[in-house]
């Protein structure tokens, strides 16, 4: 029984690993068709989410079945529940990747990337695929010290994300308001991206030191 | 044992019933707050949310210690997993109600409400609140008909956000960039808020109609 437990978890753990795969390829399409107003490459992104849903919809039903036929208790049940968790993060990533590819259909065949905020916006981009890549990584590795490399990525895209706004709010900013929309909404997904990074990197850490599913809370469960 | 977990579940769906309360008590004020640029109501919004995230990570605790205990299987366990969804939709609402107060305190003493879509941003709020009450009332009631009323208050509200960035993107919009800037959020939080009550009330309808976890649309509930 032990034993069916553990390949399951490594069926579940290989299925998280290929949707964050899929994940990161959706973000740097979507990333890059936003800097290039690449709107066939867009529409790639756009069309490819529905897998990344379908996949995790197929995972969290694995996980479901898991603790029904094998019902795990303590640590390997929040193990399962986690892996619930962690398909909902990835599923969410889709999303925001999809935001980024449909504001670049939506302004095509002018750019949505504003003038002046050119390079800011490629930083951004490459910093979500390098957490996508870097997730990705943990969910494979369990190499805890991929997590601090992930936050520091968050760090760098949230001071990003307020330089949208200095440069947006800024007496130099001669934006057109459909500019300030675009530039205030792809800032806001860049940065949601990286903090569902960030969560997911946390519950790997959490379980993986054998703490609580939370940061704050208590007692052992089903001991 | 069967007796011991319908008590359990029946605890689960109080405290579902509670956080879904906190939350319109937050989205009430957050919506008051950000139309009247009320600074003092806007800090108890963000003061409140913690208490939101606690209860929600409580009901977290208790729902995997009912898996572990009890062992709960198809519909049954089904309905556990459910609950971990369901709060953990409530607390990004909450975590919205407090977006939407920050943002009247980070305009504060000036509006954030942008001149010219006062009235509009009045009525989202109206339906945003409107959407939460529905939402405890189905949990409590599990009155599959609040469902629909919740996915026509989201109809609603997804023409205003339609219609705000038609009002910005016209010639008559002379909003500075910063009120561009706030119009943009505002209207992204007040729509991702309905978005998420209407996930969470596809849950309970598919649960209660005994179907499968996923509505026909693939959406699943998720931060």
């Amino acid at each position: 029984m032990r034993e069916v437990f553990h390949q399951s978890l490594e069926d579940v753990q290989n299925r998280l690993v290929e949707i964050s795969g899929m994940v990161t390829t959706a973000i740097e399409k979507a990333t890059t068709a936003f800097k290039a107003s690449d709107i066939a490459l867009a529409e790639e992104v756009i069309a490819a989410d529905a897998e990344i849903d379908d996949k995790a919809h197929e995972l969290d039903e694995i996980a479901i079945e898991i603790m029904a036929r094998q019902q795990p208790v303590a640590r390997d049940l929040r193990i399962v529940v986690m892996a619930l968790r962690v398909s909902a993060s990835l599923e969410r990533m889709g999303d925001i990747a999809e935001h980024i590819a449909q504001l670049t259909r939506l302004r095509f065949p002018e750019r949505a990337i504003p003038s002046g905020l050119k390079s800011t916006f490629g930083r951004m981009g490459e910093l979500d695929v390098e957490a996508a890549r870097k997730l990705t990584e943990l969910l494979r590795t369990e190499d805890l010290a991929i997590a601090d490399q992930i936050r520091d990525i968050d760090n760098q895209v949230d001071d990003l994300h307020v330089s949208v706004f200095e440069k947006v709010l800024s007496d130099s900013w001669s934006g057109e308001p459909a500019q300030t929309v675009d530039a205030t909404l792809a800032s806001r997904y860049h940065e949601r991206f990286v903090d569902h990074a960030v969560s997911v990197a946390k519950k790997v850490q959490y379980l993986a030191e054998g703490g609580e599913f939370y940061a704050s809370d208590g007692s052992a469960i089903g001991e």
